[in-house]
């Protein structure tokens, strides 16, 4: 195993791979997975990862999976880069987009979900469940019945949609929470706790946000070992940002790459928690009172990985950042019309945070920028006002 | 060039890659690409594909571009396959899926349309035109859209749905024409006859199918070079299974492959011109009568390439089957519960097909068996009945 031992910054407990955890056992902190370096530098070699095939599991060695052993999967991850050609060029800067809503679920999850069930088809785990009305409930769905797992999603009342149709199709249950989004959380919390279905959260779970270095590895590998200076993201739960970060720093530690990239991180000014903690200098995100967002992605409140978030952007040089309503429509609509990406609204909010980044002179001319997108269009229609 | 010429196989007219062609200006026939096969052998190295992209031009020798130039790309290609783990395995048959779906606006068009709007901004095209209510109008309308090509779509008056809100997206303009979809094609036809609107169309243009090809050359690739016996698709226009054939006689030609798959081609009962033409023994495919159908994407009465289609099938000592409305269902309902893939329900017939070949012996224990999934499920949703 090159997986070791999951650890607890906040309390110090140590946890054994083989037992089911979400957060830490103890004080419920997202815990960190430690693997064995030495070992992983001694068998992996970069010049034979071509012999590989081109999806999550050519890494395998820096994911929580035991070497041998059939990880569940449905063909996640390898997902392609594609430069643009119009929208920022013309001022001298190369941006890039990595489809990751062409994943099998339509959205960047499924490389967190594949680490969560698999781990939970190696535990023996018979029941999963989550909440999430969005692209973490749809995947979920997916592989649990991929994995023969049965899989209850929770979801607030006033759910509706692409995605509810999406998690049904699989034949998910769905748990309907009457009240505001918080209200399901906690419910959850409640009916798993002890029990025996296990609570695959994608916001808390370590193995999650372990899927989401894969992404890391891929940009790097897809730009030959020298990545774009800068990544910018949407930020919710974190897992993604926090994710891709513990992947660039695998790379470091390895030599396989120079230099990390500078992650910065862009919400809805409907809701910004992280932006409020990066301007006041704190070390953890607060709750914050939220409007509604056509960006349902990143409509996080709350988010479990606040530190974690907050120390990836200031670490690599990155930059918090909120962009309204209607720049997240108008890079929408920008990057389907001149760009031929159909994605949902969450994904735009990165791109209105690269013209301000540019705008302010710290994404400059000559210097490349990588934007992942995160969930295809069809998973959250925004309709064309007046069509 | 690779390419040397295109030529019709009916009015033997030789006709040069660069003039803008659909069918055969001539007698409108569908038209055959050549190319430079000693060319070729030279110059691509089968070794060295693993130095290459993971992706549609790490094929680019054998596909209708200059060698050197900028194709209009998406991120299209280089799609994962994914073993069957439930459906077919307990009566010992290796079933594996090819995930079509993934592709960048969320079907297997986009191979054929990053080749035909590739063309059309190779010739100085600016303005191109399709019949389609379905993928291929949404894929035109995106490559067109990365492109800078102006894009109109023809649809019948009573389209709807997911794949319109799409094409929209996308800023292509929609013109809908009263009466059944036969209409709709008349008019098309008659709008861009002599005009400066190139008639892009997924039926007929031989640059389409041409893209098609590469689904082969990732099948033989991803079994290293020795693909499954069987290969079972949907077939509405023909362009997916006449594609294949070509590309796996490619590679037979190159001698990297030993054997082509058989391919079958399933239609519903409710549109099946191949199965009556094949069951006929007939050459070419007639119009046939239809009922609606929950496979929209293989709801062609009259297909163009009727002649290639059953001469692929018959070849390949493959099938013409017909499924029932009720199959579709049932199979979709199962790909998506039992193997985690949410498919729109045109990709899920050829598994009807599939137990319809394993009963009838044709499919026997041991074999191994293709099915590609051709259009992802928001794309056209079966809703859940009593749901």
């Amino acid at each position: 195993m090159y997986l070791e031992c999951l650890t607890c910054e906040k309390c110090g407990r140590e946890i054994s791979p083989e037992i089911p955890v979400t957060g830490c056992p103890n004080c419920g902190y997202p815990l960190t997975v430690n693997y064995d370096h030495k070992r992983i530098e001694a068998d992996l070699d970069k010049e034979k990862l071509s012999e590989r095939g081109w999806n999550l599991f050519r890494y395998r060695e820096l994911l929580p999976l035991p070497p041998q052993g059939e990880p569940v999967t449905l063909g996640e991850g390898g997902t392609s880069i594609v430069e643009s050609t119009s929208l920022f060029s013309n001022q001298g800067i190369k941006s890039y987009f990595k489809l990751e809503y062409s994943n099998p679920t339509g959205s960047f999850k499924d490389r967190g979900v594949a680490m969560t069930v698999s781990k939970a088809k190696e535990w023996g785990v018979e029941r999963v469940a989550d909440d999430s009305s969005g692209n973490a409930g749809a995947s979920l769905a997916g592989y649990s019945a991929k994995a023969g797992i049965d899989c209850t999603i929770y979801v607030p009342e006033k759910a509706s949609g692409e995605k509810i149709e999406q998690i049904m199709s699989y034949g998910a249950r769905l748990k309907t929470v009457p009240g505001p989004r918080e209200n399901t959380a906690r419910k959850i919390r409640k009916d798993t706790k002890g029990g025996s279905t296990h609570y695959a959260s994608h916001n808390l779970s370590p193995y999650f946000s372990e899927g989401m270095k894969t992404v890391a590895y891929e940009i790097s590998e897809q730009f030959d070992w020298k990545p774009p200076g800068h990544v910018v993201l949407p930020v919710g739960g974190g897992a993604l940002l926090v994710g891709i970060y513990r992947g660039f720093q695998d790379l470091a530690q390895l030599n396989w790459i120079e230099e990390i990239p500078r992650l910065h991180g862009v919400q809805s000014e409907a809701c910004n928690p992280v932006l409020r903690a990066f301007r006041g200098s704190r070390k953890d995100t607060r709750p914050v009172e939220v409007r509604p967002t056509v960006a349902e992605g990143i409509h996080i409140a709350d988010p479990e990985r606040g530190v974690e978030i907050l120390e990836a952007i200031r670490k690599t040089g990155g930059k918090a950042l909120e962009v309204s309503e209607d720049e997240i429509k108008e890079w929408h609509r920008k990057l389907s019309r001149r760009e031929g990406i159909f994605a949902e609204p969450t994904s735009a909010a990165p791109l209105a945070g690269l013209k301000k980044l540019k705008d302010e002179g710290i994404i400059k001319q000559g210097e490349r920028v990588l934007v992942p997108i995160t969930g295809f269009g069809l998973k959250d229609l925004l309709k064309e006002e007046g069509s």
